[in-house]
Parts: structure tokens; sequence; C-alpha cells
């Protein structure tokens, strides 16, 4: 019953909104006063949010369109709550009573019935669609111009998508470059291909794929982030976990540390330009939950959409009764490249959140 | 600067207390009255997270023995904090003088140093140790006997040591009747003898090994868990990542979802006993952040312990030069085995809290 | 820099918006699901925040229309948040600017430029306006309603103003029927008319007053409220005193207390209809935090509107130099007409998240 | 149910322990890294909570004796939470059983005895005994010398005892001299002899007096606070209430503003030494929530202790009937002598922790 909207102690972003209402929102408490910001700050980022080709996507093609509602005066941020809100336009809600009692295996459709009583609005899965990332990007967009002033950038790409990984030598140069050039979001561009590929044919055999989204963090300072609990890793891992579809998360080496030996997996430290470096970052930049100022490496796993055309085995809710789906809607065939800006964007929210704990980020940016 | 060691908003938790210092203690605040509580019942979940084999620990040898400070009376819990506290008795500080300006590779020293401009306890990691964990076992056992009360239980083990996997048909019953009856915590047995010899090995080659816990939570019920931020998995991920050396969380399918189908990946429903259940349990039981019902699965990668005897590389902070680094001190080999009971309590220890939040657990258990 | 802007555990309201902003707002997160609620619930509170006579308010005139943005479908909460707007339609800024260096005495203006660094928003107040307050009432109109249907009962009503006092008798019948039925929201018609007299004369002498709002809250049960810190009646002042205006708190004997002696304040237990009750009700109905079953009654104290057409001396803060100044604007001359209707909102909204977190308001309100 | 045993965002304070049970504890996590504190400076702040004159207290002679358990090395604080006990010696619990089951009036017996549905420990009072506030005077001490170190100096002195008031004119120098020199805690030295009589008779006729105790805060500089709902004022408000007995909170002119003009009431700003002022200080310091740079001045209304031998009307839980009560036990015929450092305490809480907030406080005082 507690508040379970709201994220971040310092950089607080409060999320509301329903895939078929009318909107979807965001309130950030916490934002340092003096920050330039407009609503084409926001709107690039949530235009990074969907790619181009209708094949890859739901064909729900409406563009988001952002509106500030509060917080922002003369150009610059207040220190007040920065509310803003995307309407809804197009959401096609008649197509989903037919199926309000049929729950859709892979989806939160039945413990949300549980849970809410059923009077969860299940419309295109109400709070618990992919939609409400678009909060996440909302709030992640002033995140990002945040951290840019203290030089932090943040950047997220497809690894893989179904069977199709990139190559561990992608550059700073492609990432930065390639990214959002593509429709899948990968920087290697020969392997964007392979997995556009993928995706259409998943798609056209009725069926989905998954993937691996990477986010790294550059020039975070050593020593952000609060040991026990509200550790930097712990944190984004957390955020991360809250977009719909996320699996597994993991930092630096992650799983294959597992195998590694103690004399493997420690990265030694050295000094490079005056600055304590590690020569390896198995830690993913984190160590005992703070930055060790190397780049922060997250990786989360993906799974495949659940809403696919394929015959399902389901129950009729209002029945007991074993029953079969065919999930109509439009529903993307890998959500992977929408979820490259969604942890973008949550990656950035935390560090945010984090660096004003740490008083790097002030809470008035420049005085007058 | 913001208060970082607790966790959980229902049943919070507040760890103190430090590796070389007078004691680890915790607090409990919002533990419901009414539950018959006795040191006993923590005693009995300490001694398990230390193995009985000396040559796979770090030789620490003091038995950890818990004193209830506040919040029973009268055998019962009274809905007041509960404080509990383990005095250190042998802690050997002075080996860590000579490497104090000496960061461990892969340990938090330097990250440390650098948040807490040096004032932090560095004796054994201080604040960072592996020893903390043992104020989350105290909180553990108390979330444990008010879980078993509402029939939820939770087991974790060891799933992998270094290179060694247990087999993926592992029963109920093994886990029951083999987690704590061998040193390493794996209920299969001969495959514990193998991780066993592993850590020996690895041991007498000054090096040290990681591996992988899983963890399963039984009987937890449909609708438990709260979206977006507060979703179930994300506060169990986030718990998990507190403690020290894991390096990756995933649930259910995890990793592996990545390159499933939709149409592979999806757990169909049906009906079982009068009861909603799923055919397959890729999600691990929780799906949108809320519980399905089925059993919640999730494992944690654990990196190979970073204090080894072999030579590292590493900076004297003193003179911010290169430097060679040798650990002394008493280190565990691989951690994994300490970690499982460890685990296991964090997991009891969020889904205590969910349940709480959910109204299923009651703040007076029983009434006079 | 905390996320400041949102109080309750439970029932967690978080505001947005600026007096002359493009709206205020507020997002409610744990609003219990299945709650009958339309924007009419909402409106008929917001209507009830305005009193109707011009002369006594600041000439502001338009009507708050209220707009559910979220948390509702099919006319039941879904128990996702509610997001509700009002649209500012009419401010007048200009004549702000001539005064932007010029800190008003009596308001936030220098406190909030020195802590905003002069980025806030100082049109009317901008986010330290009374004008927020429309925030908590659309929160408390849903507070109210949830109250309701568990029997509790939330009135406030002008107990002064200025040097006018009701008469210490007043039933819980004149409160229901008269107060919201004259300009002032004083139970007590004779006292009433007193009242707006007062109001009048005051602001035709370019000044303003000041008074003190009661509430009560009827048929909370015995045992809601937490010790230590969140103690029901600190939860009720921290709400209150985040009104602008108050300036003190006091709950049943109150100030008075301080000079009676123990067995004159100590309010004797006895038996009444099989139901414990107290003979007198010095406490205000709390005693430890918790509530006795007994009315709740907090009182208020409202200093006089600091906007006064009347020369004040100030500074000019572009030239550190003494000057004079002369409000312009418009400014209610007795903002405690409006005040009944917040302080009603707010205690409302600290009630109804305790009984939340007691368990006896549940998170589903009928499961279908 | 929610974990309410813990105050402050950044300074967070978390108290447990009972009056009878083993000791009285608190954890502070946030505490800067840095501070130079000892178990003297507790000890110090602990032996002003009790006046030496047997006569004015509860005749419980024993010394509290602090000890701090973790968060400090070599001397400073390290920035991991500072867990601090006293151990309780010398309660003698026998004669509560005798009235277990009759409710004192005025005390928390009875709504502690529903909300814990009877598990609550009723010794002393338990969790709700004037004795839970040697946690705020140990946290206290410690943000206290936190405060100093940053020119901040808190006073707290009885105000009034009964109907004996200070006159208003008491200086800074009366107040730093005299208030702890004399067993009421009042810097006026004739009026405290007064009091102490005062005191005297109340007890001798088997009663209890109240008091006001009022407390400055000196050189907390503008724009110390947050807008809307962690106002300064609101924050220092619930604190203050979270101590036993308190029933009323007032700031600067407080409840007299309310009958005051806002030509009267409103401080006019000026330029003294170069810095703002105000020529009067009705506003206690605290405009909008957010200090004004002038002291800091509030007020608590203290009810007389309701342990008081005299007979009075009560009822027997155990049988539902009308009972007599002679409290024996031993009990302070008038709590405001000890009051008086627990609010000194309380605020100096509060503002520290809102300087940590407004980064003026940083997390670590000297880097080495």
């Amino acid at each position: 019953m507690l508040a379970a909207n709201s994220i971040g102690k310092a950089f607080t972003v409060t999320c509301f909104g329903e895939s078929h209402g009318k909107c979807l929102g965001v309130v950030i408490d916490g934002c340092p006063a003096g920050l330039l910001l407009s609503e084409d700050d926001i709107q690039a980022e949530l235009d990074k949010r969907v790619p181009p080709k209708l094949e890859l996507t739901s064909g729900r093609v409406e563009r988001d369109i952002v509106e500030i509602l509060s917080g922002v005066f003369e150009g610059h941020t207040t220190g007040a709550p920065v509310c803003m809100i995307v309407l809804n336009k197009e959401a096609v809600s008649s197509e989903y009573n037919a199926i309000k009692d049929l729950p859709r295996p892979g989806h939160a459709d039945y413990p949300a019935h549980v849970r809410y009583g059923g009077f969860n609005d299940y419309r295109g899965g109400g709070r618990f669609s992919g939609r409400i990332t678009v909060s996440l990007v909302m709030a992640g967009a002033v995140a990002k111009k945040l951290l840019r002033i203290f030089g932090v950038e943040v950047y997220a790409y497809a690894k893989a998508i179904g069977k199709v990984k990139i190559d561990e030598n992608v550059t700073l140069e492609q990432i930065r470059e390639n990214t959002y050039k593509n429709p899948v979001r990968c920087p290697d561009l020969s392997c964007a291909e392979k997995m556009e590929q993928a995706i259409i044919e998943a798609r056209s055999e009725g069926d989905s794929l998954g993937g691996i989204v990477e986010c790294v963090a550059l020039n975070v300072p050593a020593g952000v982030g609060d040991p026990v609990f509200d550790a930097l890793d712990a944190d984004i891992a957390k955020a991360i976990f809250a977009i719909p579809a996320v699996k597994g998360v993991e930092f630096g080496a992650g799983f294959s540390s597992a195998t590694m030996r103690g004399s493997e997996n420690n990265d030694a430290y050295a000094i490079c330009g005056g600055k304590i470096v590690t020569l390896t970052n198995n830690a993913g930049g984190i160590l005992g939950g703070i930055s060790t100022g190397m780049p922060i490496v997250v990786r989360a796993a993906i799974k495949p959409t659940p809403s696919i055309p394929k015959k399902q085995k389901t129950i009729d809710l209002s029945k007991l009764d074993v029953a079969v789906l065919e999930v109509k809607g439009r529903h993307d065939p890998c959500i992977v490249p929408k979820a490259v800006s969604v942890i973008e964007s949550t990656v950035a929210i935390v560090i945010a959140d984090h660096m004003i704990r740490a008083g790097i980020i002030p809470r008035v940016l420049w005085r007058k």
C-alpha cells in the first residue's frame, strides 16, 4: 500500500499515468535550481525512445509530446517540483475488453488483478504497460542535462537481440555516433542489421525476441554511493528492475565473475595521468557500493515481449477455467530498442540522485 | 550523506557496526507484536552463517553470540524496535596497519577512502567487511520466523562454485535436508564434495573462487509487491546487491531469457488443485513486480574473494605511487558458503517487508 | 535538496505547481483501489475553499476546476497514483515585477531568494503562495471520502478571527450545519457576523487579521498512530505547519495544560455504552501519539496576512539598501476562512495515512 | 506498522529501548565523517538531562552512562552509523504488575494496549516512558557538537512551570550561565526558586505541574529548510511532539499572532552590520518553512505529569469495569526540568539534519 511510484532520495522521481488513460506523467522533486531546461530538451529524449521503423514497433505511431507543468521559470528550474506530462492520443482500448478476464502469459495481468482486486485499469496493461517508461525518459532527460554539466555522460545500447550479439570491441565513438542512428539502437552497424532481420523474422512467425542492453556511465568521480543498502549498484539495479521485462542485472564482469579466480577478477590499481585508475574494470566501476572513478558498466537482460500473436494457454478469471488466448493489440516484437533509451534514462536518474546526495551537485547551480 | 544503512518500508532493518569495532548490530522497526522470539531463534541462524570447516573459511573462529537488547517482553515481540548485537571478540587489527594506505584490489578500500575522506575504519574492511552480514542474518532470523507462521519458506544454496555447478534437478527435499549439512551449503552432495575440493585447490594456489547462490521462496501468495519502483524483484535485487561481492542478480530464466522467444519464455496458466498456476516458471514467480503465487526464484553471482595471498599491484595512497601488496589477514578462499545463509536472510527480509505492506501479515499477530 | 513536497507514508501526497504557473497539482500514491471517485467529489471540496464574499478575499475570482489525470478507471480508484490538477487561469503577474527585489515582510520572499539562489518563481509568492493549498484540498477530498467509508468525519471551523472568539459551547450540529454557510466559516452565526465585520474593518485600514482554526476528527478508533516519531499528533502538527501562515499547533487543552495540575488535566476513564471513553478530553484524543478513541481536537494559530496595503520597511536585494514597500496585488485581508477547508483537508490526509498504516483501511476496498 | 522510530532524512536518528528493558539506545545514520567525538561528549549532555535535586524528580537515581558501540574510530566519527546505548540499571518493575490492567489516566497505557494487542511492555510505560528521551539526548549531543563547528548554538530553558512564568527580558547571558545551574533549568534565578517551590508544593499535595519550555537556536544561516512539507518549523514541531507530554508547539509570536494585525506582526527588514536582519522577530526565525537568519524561537507546552499519587478513576481492562487507581512507582512531579535538555537536543537534531540537507554541513568535515 505504501508509496511505490517514487524513486530517489535527493532527486526524487514520482511517476503516474496509464497506457490508455489521459496521460503519462512525472514529478521530479529535488532538481537543483538554476538548470536551463526547456520542453525541447525533454522532447529530444522522448523522440529517441521510439525507433523509427514501424515494423519493429507496436505500430502505435503517435509522437509523444511533452508539456512542462511546473518548476521552470524564465527558462531555468526553480528548485520547485518539475511536473511533466505526455497526453495519450491514440490509444485503442476496445480490443482489450475481449481479453480482460484472460490474463496474458508473461504479463502482469494476473498478479495485478489479484493485487488490486480487479480494480486495475487493464487496458493495454494499464500501469504495467511499457508505456510507463515515457515517465522515466522525461525524468532521465532532466537527469542527463544535469549530469552533463558535471561531465558525466551516460550511454546505453543494444548488446544482444535474440541470439545476435555485438562484438566486445565496440568503441566509445561507435556508441556515440551510431546508437540512435539505427532502429535497433546498436552501435555496431553490421550487427544492427542482423538484429533487425532477427526481429522481422520472429515477428513474421508470430513470436518475439529479447536481448541485452548495456549501459556505461563515464566520468562519475570516485566516492559516489553509500553503503550498505543505498549502494550505488543496488540503487541502479533496483531502478532498472522497475522497467517492465527486465529479468537480470549485472555489473562489470557480472555473472562471469562467478567462474573467475580472485587473481583474474581483481582490478589492479595504477596511476595514469596523475589519476588513480584500475588496469581492468571487472568491477564495472563500483566497489562496496561506491564508484571507483572507472566507467560504470551495467547490463540488463530483457525478456522477449510477452504479447505475441501465437495462441497461448491461459485461464478465464471469470469462470476459473482454462482458455486459449490470441493477443491482438499492437505490440513490439522486441522491446530492446525502446529499452535502450529507457535504461539510459534510468541510470542517469540514479547517478544524478547519488551525486546530489554526495554534495557534488549542489542545490543551486549558479547563484545570480 | 543520507541514511543508507536501512532497508524496508514496513519491516525496516537498520544495521550498524564494523568488522573490528565493538560489535555488529541491527535494529528492526516494524516487526509485528506478538511474535514468539528468543535469542535461541537468532543463534540458530547465526550458527548457520559460518561453515564448520576451517580450511574453507577465514580461520576467524569466534562463534557469534547474539544478545537481544530491546523489543521483546515475556517471550514475544512487543511491536517496539528489536535491537540485537553480536560482540566482536577476537579481531586482530594490527596486521591492517601495514596496509592501510595500500588499497586492496577488488575491495572497497579505495572508494571508501575517497568517500569518507580517510576517516573510515579500514581495519578488516570496517563497514565494508563481509562481517556486516551478521546484521542481515540476525534480522533474517526474525523475518524467517515471521514468514513461517504464514507458510512461507525461504531456501538458498550454492548453485555453483568456481566451475563446479549443480545439476538442474535438485529437489526440494535435497535442499531442505542437505544444504546446511555440508560446509559448502550445496544440496547436491556429490557436487558439494567437488566444490570443496575446488576451494581447497584455489586456496593452495593463493587464490580464491566465486560462485552462484540460488534462492527460492515458497508459498508467497499471489499479489505481493508494488509497482512501479517498489517492485518485489526490484527490492529483492537491491537488498542482495547490498551484500558484499554480489555482481549480478537474476530472476527465473534471467539472462537466458534474453535468447528465448516469447512463445518459449511465457509461462502458460493452468488450474491445478483449484489454484491458478503456471506450467513453467521462467518468470521466477514475479511478473510486473508482483508475485504470481509460483515459487520466487532468484540467483546471485558472487565474485571470488578479493583478498588473496598472491602479490597484487596497487598504489600507495600516502605517496600516490605504485606499490605491491600481499594481503595477510584471514580471508575465506570462497565466500559462497557464507553467502548462502546471508542471501536466504536477505530475501526473507524483503518478502516479510512486502507481506506486511500487503496487509497479509498484520501488525499484531494474535490479540490477547 | 531532498524531496520535500511529499507527505504521508501510506497515503502519500506529492504537491507541485506555483501561484502564477500553469497549474497546481497533486499526486496521491497509496490510495486504496476500489474507491468511488469523480471530479465532482473533488470539485465540491475545492468550492468550499474559497469563501463567496469578494470583500473578504483576494478578489481573484477564478473558480478552481479540477481535472483528474490518472488513477481512476470506470469510476473507481485503481490503486495506481491519482494525479489531479487545477489550471491557473487569471493570474496577473506584471505587478510582481516592480517588487521582485523588495521582499515583503512576513512573507517567504527573502528566505526563498536565499534558498534558491534567486531562481525561485517569485510571482505571487510562487511555490510559497497560499494558492498551493489547492493541492492539499484536492488530496483532502480523496482522504475525506475514504475516511467516511470507515465512519470518520473531520470538521474544521474558524474559532477566532482577530479578537473575536466563538463561545466554547458550539455544538456538533452547529458545526455541521453552519460552517460553510457563512463566508468566515464560523459555526456560531452571531459570532460569524462579528468576525466578518472585523475583517472588513481591518481591510478598510489597509491592514489584516489572523485567527485560530479548530479541527475535530470524530470516530477515529483507538489504537491509530505510531510511537515515537510518527506519533499521530506529531504527524498532524507537521502537516498543519506546512500550511502557509500557521505559527502554532496544539491538541486538546494544549498550551492551557501548562498551567493545569495533573489531577485536573488527566482524563479519567469510564465505560459508556460498552465502550471505553474518557470523561474529559484534555488529551484531544491522542495519548503517546496514539488515538484514544475520543474526538481528536487540534487548533492552529494563523497569523495575519502579511501582504497589506500599508507602507512597510524592507530592503532592496539588488542594492542591499533599505526601501519602502507598498504591496499591491490581490490579497485576502484574513486567510482564516480559506484555512478552514485547508486544515480540514490536511487533518483528513494524515488520519487516512495512519488508518492505512494501521491496517484498518485495507489496500483494496471491495473485491469484485 | 511502518518504521516510526526514526527521524531525519540526512541526519537520521533511530531510537530503541524501553523504560524497564535492558537499555535505551540510538543509531545515528548520516553523521558526517571526521567529527571528534567521545563518550565524554555524550555523557556531559546525559548528565544535564537529570536535575540534581531528588525531590523534584522521580527518585530514580541511577546515572545514565553512555557506551558508544559503533561509528567512531581513532576519536572521530567515520561516517558509518553511530550506535550508543545506556544500560538500565535499577528499574523496579514489580510495582507495575499490580496495575497492568489499569490504564493510568493521561498516559499512553490504554491506546498502547489497543495498538499492540496487549503485547507492549507496560513496565514503567515501556516504550512510552519519558525515559526514551535518553535516546534523544544522546543523539542531540552529537548534533550539538556538529552544529557548534558551524557556529550554531541551541539553548532551551523553562519559561513557565505551573503558574510561575519568567520575565520576558531574560538575556542570552542569563540563559548561558544560569539554565543548568538550578534544578528547574530556569535562567531567571529568582523565578527558578519560585518554580522549585511550586513543584514541591504540588508534590506535597499528591499532584503534579506542567509548564512551557522555550528554545532558541542562534546563528542558523538564512536559507535552511525546505518547502512545502519538510518546512523547518514543520520538522521541528514534529520532532518536539514526539517527546512525551508535549501538547502544543508555537514559533515566534505563535498563538498570540492570531490576535495581532499584519502591520504589527510583520517583521520589517533592515540592514545591520552589512547583514539583512528583521527589526522584530515575530516569525521566530522561520518564514515559509525556511530560516530567515534571525534566531529560531520555539516554545512547547508540557502537560503536568500524568502519574500522580492521588486516586483516579480508571477501568480494569481485564474485566471491562470501572476501577480506582493509585499510581505508585517513582514519578517526577514536574517533567519540565528534564524536558529542557530533551527539547534542546531535539531542536539540535532537526537543525543539524536540515543543515546537512542544505549542503552547509558537508559529509566529510575535514579531509585528512
